[in-house]
C-alpha cells in the first residue's frame, strides 16, 4: 500500500504520532501514513532522545499505532538499535506487527537527536550502515515492506558530496526510500541536494526547521514524502501546559470547557459505542439461541 | 507525603496524567498529585475504557509516571483487576514501583467508564468489596500507601443511603480516602453526601461533570481533594485535531508555530540538556584520571 | 494447518511449553503443537495459577513462542481475562501475532487452577460462556484460528449431563473442539463422555491426573488431541533442584556435567550459529559492493 | 546485604537463573544471591545471546526475580546496552527495581557470548570503559548497590597485564567488584590474576569452563564471589529434551512421573497455598466485621 501510494501519488502527507490515539488522529484527518517518531516517543516518556528507551519501547508504540490505524505505519528506528543482526531482528519484529516501514539513519549508536544544537551527531562508516541494509532486505519476508535509509551526512557537517554517495550507495544497497535531513532554516541544502540527485528512489524530507516550504515547492524538487514529525507532540504539549496552568489557578473550571473535547469525543475514539454495538449483536444472537426470551 | 499532605492542606488540588510527558507537566504545573487515570490510558490506547487494558499496561503507565515525577502518583486501578488475591498482588506491585496510592472502584468487573450514557453500573456487592479492601491493607507494608475507596452508587442509582452505608463500611475496612463519584450536571448529590458524612476519611470528588461548581465550596463541605481526571487528555486531542486539519490542508506549516511548543521546551522536558550536562562533567572526571588531556 | 491436522491426522500430540526455549524443544522433539499453558506460565513467574499474570504477560509468553516455533501454539486463555469484549480484543490480538488457536475454560473469572485440591471450582453460567464463543468466533479475522472450549463441568462436580448439555451448547455457538477436562485418577469419566458425544467437533483432553491412559485408548475413544500440559515445566523443575542441591554442596562441579546439555547445544538452540552464517555472508555482499578486498 | 556478605563470608556462592522460578529454586538451594545472567535469559526467549534482546527484557526477567526473591539478585547487563547515559538510566531502573548489583563487561556493543568458538571479542577502550563506571557510581542512590566490572581481555586475548592494568583502572573509577573472566579449561590464567593482584575490590569468577576447580582452591586464591552462571538452564534444557523425547514416543506418560516434581511441588513454589490461606484468614475478618455468619 506505501509502495503503490509512493508511485501513484505526487507526494506523501504523513502526520507524527506518538500513541495510538495521536495515529489515529493523523488518519482520521486524512493523513497517507503515521510517522511512529522516536523524538516524540522518547519525550512522551519524559526521558532524552538519546537511544535510552530502547527498540522495545519504541516497537510497542509502533505496534499499538499499527493495531488501530488503516493507514501505514512508519517506524523511526533510529540507528537500527545495534549492528546487522540486530536491524534483522527487528526488521522480523515490525513486520510481523503489520507495521509497514522502518527508517533507520546512519549515525553511531547511542544516538543524539539531530536538532539539538551542539549535539553530537558522529556518521557511522558507509560500509558498516550498507551492511544494516543488507540485513533488513535480507530480513524482511514482503518486498513491500519498507526500507527507509536516512542521510545525516548534511546535519553531520559532511557536506553535499557525501550526503549524495552516501544516497548512492544506500540505494544500491536496496533501500526503498532515502531520507534527506538537513536542520538549515530554509530548504536550499535540501533542494541542492534533490536537484543532483539521480537515484530512482523516491526522496523523503523532514522539514521542521525549514517549515516555510511550500508543498509545491516539494513537488517541484521530485520530493515524494513529507513528514510532519513532531507537531502534534508539541501543541499536546503546549495545549497541555497551559490547561494545566489555567485550571490550578482557576476557582472552576467551566471556562476551559471549548478548548477541550467533548467526553464523547473521546468515547468515539475510543469506539465505546462500538462495544455497546456489539453488546447488542450478542443479545440478538443469544434470543435466537434461546438463552434470553 | 500524600497523608501528610491530606492532614495539612486544606484542600489537594490533582491533575490527569496518561503518560510520563503528561505527568511531568501536572507536576510543573504545581499540582500536588497526578492521577493515572484509566479513561485517559485507555484513550491513549485507542481502546474502550472497559477493562480492555489489563493492569500490566495501566501499570506500565503509571510507573513511568512514578519514574518521571517528584509529586505523588495516585493510580486509578479500576475495580482492582479481579478479586481480593488480584487486588493484593497489585498493591504490591504498585507500591514496590513507587506509586503513593490507589483507587479501586465497587462496580463489577469488567467495568465501564462511569459517564458512558445507558452504561453498565452494576454495583458489587458491599461485602466482596470489602474484601477487596481488607486485601489492600493487609498487602501494603507501609501505612502510607493511600488506599482510596471509590463509590459507585450515585452513578448506579442505588441511592444516597447506599452511597453513606457503603462508604461508613469502607473506611470500617480500612479505606484511607473515599472517592463519591457522581454524574450530576451540578454538585448537589455530591453535597448531600458530604453533609450526612460523619466518617473520619478525606473525601475526594471529580468534578468532570459538575465543572462549575467551585474550589471555595468544594472546601466548605469538607472536601480535601479534588481530581481534575482527564482534562489534560482532552485538550491534547482537540489541539491536535486541529493542528492535523490544519497541516493537511496547508501548503506550509510555518503558520502554525505558535500554537505548538518549541523544540528546546521539549528537549527541556526530556532533560536532554541534563545529558549534556552530565557529558561534560564525566569529561572532567576523565580529566582528572588522566584520559583526556 | 490445525485444523487441516485434525482432520487428517488420528491424534495430535502436543506438549505444553512455558516459553520460548521449551516451546522449540517441544517442535525439535516432533509434537504437532505447542501448548502455551497458563499454570505453567504462571509457575515460571512464582506467581500462582489464579488468573493474577494479566493477558499481556500470558500474551508475551504465546507470542514469543509464535515467532520460534512452525508449528501452532494454541494459547491456554483461561476465563478468557473478562467478559466477551475482553474476548473480543483478545483473539484480535492473538491472531495478528501468528497464534494459531486459543482455549477459553467455563469457570468463572478469577479462577483457580482446576487440580488444586479443595480449589474454587465455580462454573459460569452456560449463557455466559456461550456469549464468549460467540464473541470470540466473531472476532477471528480466518476460520482457521481454531476456538477451543473447556467444559469444567466434571471438575467442579456439575456431572456428565451438565458437561455433555454444555458440550452441545458450546459446539451450537461455535466452538471448534471441545476439551474435556477430569481431575480423576482413570479415563472412565473422560470415556463416558466420549462414548455419549454425538457432536462433531473434535474432543481434546489433557491426562495430567489419569496419566496411564494409553494412546490406542484415546484413538479408540474417538479423542483427536491429547495435551501433555505441564510435564516439561515439572521435569525442568526437579533437575534444577537436583542440580542447585548438588551444585550448593560441591566442592567442585566438573560432575555434573553429563546431566547438563552442553553450551554448543544451546548456541545451536538460540540460533548462534546462523548469526555468524549471515555475518560471513553479508561480508561476501560488503566484498560485491567494493567495501572488502 | 551483598556488600555485608563479600566482607563477612569466605566465598559467596551464585546460582544462575533466567525466570522467577528457577530464581527462587536458587535461593530455596541455598545459594547466597541470584546470578540473571545474559546467556540464558536470551536461551529462553530462543534467540542468540548477542545483544538482541533488549534491556527491557533482561531488565523484566531481573525485576520479576526480585520480586520473587529475598537474596540479591546481581543482573548481568552485557555491555551497558550503549553509552555512559544508557549506564545511568539503567542503574537508575535496575535500583528503583530492588535489584542489589549489576554486573557490565568491557566488550564493544553489539556483543557475542564470550565462550563462543570464533565469537567476535572486540575491547572497548579502557577510557570508554571506565567513563560507563563513573556513570553508575554517579547514578546510584545507595552505596550498597554493588558495581562489577567484567575484565574481557583474558577472553580477547589481550593478555594477563592489560587484565590486571584494566582491572586496576576499574576499580579506581569506582567498581566495587572485578569479575574476571576466562575460557580456559583450567583456572591456570584466572589463579595468575588474582595472585597478582593488588586491589582490594573482591574478585569474582564464573567457572563455566573451567569446571573442575574446587571451592578450596578458589577461596585461596582470594576469591569471593563463585558463580554458576548456566548450569540451571542448561540441566533444564537436556531434561525437557529427554522428556519430550520419551513422550512423544511413549503410549503413555506414567513412567515419566519420578522424574518430575509433582503438581504440589510447583503448586508450593507458586504459593498457591497462601492464596487459600488468604482466603481463609479474609473469611474470618469478614466475619467480624458481620458479613458472613
Amino acid at each position: 500500500m506505501l509502495r503503490k501510494d509512493l508511485e501513484s501519488k505526487s507526494i506523501l502527507k504523513v502526520g507524527g504520532a506518538f500513541d495510538a490515539m495521536s495515529a489515529k488522529l493523523v488518519e482520521n484527518s486524512g493523513f497517507d501514513a503515521v510517522w511512529a517518531g522516536s523524538f516524540a516517543i522518547s519525550a512522551t516518556h519524559a526521558l532524552p532522545d538519546a537511544s535510552i528507551l530502547t527498540m522495545t519501547e519504541f516497537f510497542d508504540a509502533a505496534s499499538s499505532m499499527s493495531s488501530t490505524c488503516k493507514i501505514p505505519i512508519i517506524a523511526d528506528c533510529d540507528t537500527g538499535y545495534g549492528g546487522p543482526s540486530n536491524v534483522r531482528h527487528m526488521v522480523q519484529k515490525y513486520e510481523s506487527a503489520g507495521i509497514s516501514s522502518i527508517c533507520i539513519e546512519d549515525k553511531t549508536f547511542p544516538k543524539q537527536n539531530s536538532l539539538l544544537e551542539n549535539g553530537k551527531n558522529d556518521l557511522l562508516s558507509e560500509k558498516e550502515f550498507v551492511a544494516k541494509i543488507l540485513a533488513a532486505k535480507e530480513a524482511r519476508s514482503d518486498k513491500n515492506f519498507i526500507i527507509i535509509a536516512r542521510v545525516e551526512a548534511l546535519i553531520s557537517g559532511a557536506g553535499m558530496n557525501e550526503a549524495l554517495k552516501r544516497a548512492v550507495a544506500y540505494e544500491n544497497a536496496g533501500a526503498d526510500a532515502i531520507l534527506i535531513h538537513s536542520k538549515q532554516k530554509t530548504p536550499d541544502e535540501i533542494f541542492e541536494f534533490t536537484d543532483s540527485w539521480k537515484g530512482s528512489a523516491p526522496i523523503v524530507v523532514v522539514p521542521t526547521t525549514y517549515d516555510s516550504v511550500k508543498i509545491s515547492e516539494l513537488e517541484a524538487h521530485k520530493i515524494k514524502m513529507v513528514i510532519y514529525a513532531n507537531q502534534t507532540l508539541r501543541v499536546a504539549h503546549m495545549a497541555m501546559s497551559r490547561l494545566l496552568k489555567e485550571m490550578i489557578n482557576a476557582d472552576h473550571i467551566s471556562d476551559v470547557k471549548d478548548k477541550m473535547s467533548t467526553m464523547q469525543d473521546i468515547f468515539s475514539l475510543q469506539e465505546m459505542y462500538d462495544i455497546k454495538n456489539k453488546e447488542k449483536k450478542l443479545e440478538e444472537e443469544l434470543k435466537k439461541l434461546g438463552y434470553i426470551n
